[in-house]
C-alpha cells in the first residue's frame, strides 16, 4: 500500500487539451512534482510526439515516452492503420467516428498508473472531456470513475484520476488555458487529424479547435507561430 | 452498441489455470466460437508463448499473439526485467512478491476486450483467482468487477469477464480440470517461474502446482510428459 504523495503525472498527447491540463497541474502542484508521459502507440502523426516533447520542455517538466505496439497490431481504425483514411462523421456499424480506438484512454491511463505506481505519484491528469464532439465512450466521466476504481483495487494504490476538462466546452477550455497562462505553450501543440503544421483547417479537429478559440475571443498561438 | 454474441475469448498464458479456463469455455460455448489470445509482453520465459500455442492447437482453437512492449519499458519487476531475480516471499516496500507487474491483468483484459470488440466476442475468460497464493491485487473479484464496468462504459460494449477459478483453491482447480477433460492438455502447459521444462519443482509456482495436484489425488501430466 502506497501512501498518497502530492505529485502529478499528466498524460500529454501534445494537443491543446492535455497541454491545458499540464498547466492546470502546474498551478495545483509544485512544479518539481509534475511529470508528463506520452504514448508512442503507432499514431499516424509522429509530430504529436515532438509536440509533446516541446510543450513539456517549454513548461520545464520531464516527459517520458512509453511505447505501446499493441494498437497497431489490433488495427482496424484510422488513427493507427495507414490503410484506413480518416472519415468525417459517424460510422453506421459502431455509431462512432472511424478514429475510435477501442479502449485507448483506458490503456493510456492504466499504463500511466503503472508508471506512476513505480514513482509514487498519486495523481493522474488527463485531458478527456465528456463534451468532446466525437462522443468517445472512454472519455465519459462514468468511464473514468469506473477505471479509477479498477486501478485502485487492481494496483492496491491510492491513485486519483483528474479530468479537469471533463465538463468544459472547447470555448471554456480556451478560457481556462488563458487563465492558467497556458496560451504561449499552445504554439507548440498539435490538433490536426491530417497531421499538418500549420493545421489544415478543414478536418473536424481543426474546425473544433478554431471554433473554441473564436468563441473565447482568443487568437490561437498555433496559427501565428513561426 | 454491439449486441451480445455467444462467443468467448480466453486469455491464454499457457499455464495451468488459463488452460483449465479454455476447457471451461469449450464446455460452455460452441467450439467454433471459442478463441484465445496470448500476450507477448517481454516475459522472461518465451516458452510460455510456445505452451499457449500448443495448448490451443491441442484444443483445436485459434490462438492470436498480441505484443505489448510497454511493460519491459516500465521495468522494475522480476517477470520482465532480466536484471532482477525472482525472489521468494514478499517485498517489504510493496507487500507483494517481486514478480508483481502493476496492472498486468488490467492491461491484458483491456487489450483482450479491444480485440474482442473488433470480433464481436462478448465474453472474456481469465484464469485469475482471488485465492492465488501471491495475493496479486489485480486478481481480486472486486478488481475484475470494477474493470468490467470500466470496459463496458469505455467501449460501449456489453462485455462480460468470466473468472471461473476466482474462488477455487488449486486443488479445486485441478479437480475442475479433471471434470472438464482438460488434464491431457496439462502436458503442454507451463508453470515454473524459473522457466524450466521439466519444471524445477523448487520455485513457489512449481510448489503450488504440485500441492494442488497432490491434494486432488491427480498425477500432473506435465511431470510424465515425454
Amino acid at each position: 500500500m502506497t501512501g498518497p504523495i502530492e505529485k502529478a503525472l499528466v498524460v500529454l498527447s501534445g494537443g491543446q487539451d492535455s497541454t491545458t491540463c499540464l498547466y492546470w497541474a502546474l498551478e495545483r502542484y509544485d512544479a518539481g512534482n509534475v511529470e508528463t508521459v506520452t504514448f508512442d502507440y503507432g499514431q499516424r502523426h509522429r509530430v504529436e510526439l515532438e509536440c509533446a516533447a516541446r510543450v513539456a520542455d517549454f513548461a520545464g517538466v520531464p516527459n517520458r515516452v512509453l511505447p505501446i505496439d499493441t494498437f497497431a497490431e489490433l488495427g482496424g481504425n484510422a488513427l493507427t492503420d495507414d490503410a484506413i483514411a480518416v472519415q468525417p462523421g459517424i460510422e453506421e456499424t459502431t455509431g462512432l467516428p472511424n478514429t475510435f480506438v477501442p479502449g485507448r484512454n483506458l490503456i493510456f491511463l492504466t499504463f500511466a498508473a503503472a508508471y506512476a505506481y513505480g514513482r509514487n505519484i498519486g495523481n493522474l491528469v488527463t485531458g478527456v472531456a465528456q463534451t468532446d464532439y466525437s462522443g468517445y465512450p472512454d472519455c465519459r466521466a462514468a468511464t473514468i470513475a469506473a477505471l479509477q476504481q479498477a486501478l485502485r483495487l487492481g494496483m492496491d494504490f491510492d491513485v486519483t484520476i483528474h479530468a479537469p476538462l471533463m465538463h468544459r466546452s472547447k470555448k471554456e477550455t480556451v478560457e481556462m488555458a488563458r487563465e492558467l497562462g497556458a496560451l504561449p505553450a499552445m504554439a507548440y501543440t498539435h490538433t490536426c487529424y491530417n497531421g499538418q503544421r500549420p493545421p489544415c483547417g478543414a478536418c473536424p479537429a481543426c474546425k473544433l479547435r478554431a471554433r473554441g478559440f473564436a468563441e473565447a475571443g482568443v487568437e490561437d498561438p498555433l496559427l501565428t507561430a513561426a
